[in-house]
């Protein structure tokens, strides 16, 4: 049992820890195996085909008969402007020229497609007990018909405002995203990379301002980030960076390595990347970029400029290595065995402060 | 009693409650009452002559004889390059000529002196049972010559390794300082705007890499952050923006009022106002600036460029008001009763998260 049984009860997991939808990191046998050992596994969807998320969700059904999540983008359908296209391309070409790769691309691939009708189908014949979104809320339409389903939705918010507006779109439970968390910020909106809200502050203010569970993310790194996100309020905790290290994962090695020796400066925040600001390592280009911010395409549009550089240079150079704060708590385990232990420490934790 | 009464044993206080140092917002007044009320009470230093502080000194003694905090800043005696202040005169020219006020001064006043023998002499003749240090620690006879003397020391680390050089330094507990707090960022070296870890990823790894007492910092704004801190392994708190609501604070009005109405988004990191990176209200001034960086005179000497701006411009336009992203939960009551409320609160989530 847990202080707060309420996303327990929704979610019908017996611990309220979320394994992160970590797009290109998580796996069906992750999934899996985090559902197994009483958690909520999942599974990035991002721009996947319905082919590939039906296979996977049958691949995490295999292993497990228990709750488990799929998450989906929310994107708007923005085009590049054609004068940020050409600043940013005209920005890059130093970076294009040291490495030999030519010109960056004159063209974009269109913009994504977020969660539309065809996803909306996948979801309705997979019945995850759980679908979570990131970077905002589906439209009223496709909330309404989920939730006919009695399938239960998320989204992230990365501030009180965003937190309130999930909650009048019928989302079940938001998501606290902090400024600490690896990976995309969930902000609606792009925001400028030095613009995000830590856990510590973030969570008590959106648990006092919305009625619906709040799960805290973003720094949580073992028992004692559990512990602490419940004194603040929450109702769980979602954890990314933790199972990156999970034999399970699909993390690659030279991430697997920096994850080793990683320290809590190691990331920074950054949209010169994917167009929209994420934390991960800190590198030689995202700093360049950083330094003097110019507009670039929004995302995901942004990856077809910098794949090219990110793929020929070195790791510490420009590799899109997403991971949080507190990398350094993480243990080499499998997922089943950190869900039980993370469930172990919190449950210490919680007894020590009980203590007078 | 706490779960960890290190840190009460240390500075012989009640509560591991520390109100922070707040330059220019605290008072003898407020100090007292926390002190009083079984927390510590402190007093920024800053650049105030000696006979200030030793006025200042006795008159918190006035009003306790409990244990209360001395502040003092260790500043590099760096000058400005020639070049960055021709620089930054000429991107401040337009906010000059907006406002009427001529042009940026073309000398800037000499580097502050930060903790020196005359500041030694002072704090060894009011023998203060805790003294505190933002930006780094002091030398090595000054440490001893203050520990000799039964002076309890302090100073606030912003990563992991400037926690190992305090403890190395021989400071006897170390804040962990993180993202969310408001005033300016304890880092030793100046950093970059973008550049902090949030404090619930911090405090367990400065916790891990250190054997004295942590003192978590930033984004704690009642009770659930004392007990969120304590759980992350944390002995104590410093709290600064809770107590700036209170009466007993030097606080503007205008801030005050602002205070009233804080959101979670309402500040920004930025060292457009006094060349050191500091959380404050955002203002179209420090957004400005943010947009595109440029080298800036270093700390304080920043000052003497933005103080008539910030001076002449309206509250939304160039405020340099401090505080942090935990303002929303300030209560407006005497520094006692809030210090009270704090314990009660906090002693209520500990005792939430044992039920099982």
């Amino acid at each position: 049992m847990w202080p707060d049984q309420r996303l327990c009860d929704l979610f019908r997991v017996e611990h309220p820890i979320i394994q992160a939808p970590m797009m290109g990191s998580c796996t069906p046998e992750l999934a899996g195996a985090v559902s197994n050992a009483g958690g909520l596994g999942s599974l990035g969807c991002g721009e996947k085909p319905a082919t590939t998320i039906r296979a996977e969700a049958a691949a995490i059904r295999a292993r497990t008969n228990r709750s488990f999540n799929l998450n989906f983008f929310i994107i708007q359908q923005e085009k590049t402007d054609p004068r940020v296209l050409e600043a940013a391309r005209k920005r890059l070409q130093p970076w294009y020229d040291d490495l030999g790769l030519g010109d960056p691309p004159s063209e974009l691939p269109p913009p994504g497609r977020g969660f539309d009708e065809e996803r909306l189908e996948v979801v309705l014949s997979v019945r995850p007990r759980v679908v979570s979104f990131h970077f905002g809320h589906p439209e009223a339409s496709h909330v309404e018909a989920m939730k006919a389903a009695g399938i239960v939705l998320v989204s992230s918010a990365t501030s009180v405002a965003e937190a309130r507006v999930l909650e009048a779109a019928g989302m079940d439970a938001v998501i606290a995203q902090g400024w600490e968390a690896g990976g995309h910020r969930g902000s609606h909106k792009p925001t400028a990379p030095g613009d995000g809200v830590g856990t510590m502050a973030l969570v008590p203010q959106i648990v006092d301002a919305v009625s619906v569970p709040v799960i805290a993310a973003g720094g949580i790194g073992d028992g004692r980030g559990i512990a602490a996100a419940m004194a603040l309020g929450a109702s769980g905790v979602q954890m990314g960076t933790a199972f990156l290290s999970c034999p399970e994962a699909a993390t690659e090695p030279a991430r697997r390595e920096r994850l080793r020796q990683a320290t809590d400066r190691d990331t920074m925040v950054t949209d010169a990347f994917s167009g929209r600001s994420a934390r991960a390592m800190r590198s030689r280009y995202a700093e360049e970029m950083e330094r003097a911010r110019e507009a670039l395409p929004p995302f995901p549009q942004m990856y077809a400029l910098s794949g090219p550089i990110r793929n020929a240079a070195g790791d510490s150079e420009a590799s899109f290595f997403l991971y949080g704060q507190a990398a350094a708590l993480s243990k080499e385990m499998a997922a089943g065995d950190l869900v039980a232990r993370l469930v172990k420490e919190a449950r210490e934790v919680m007894g020590y402060l009980s203590r007078r």
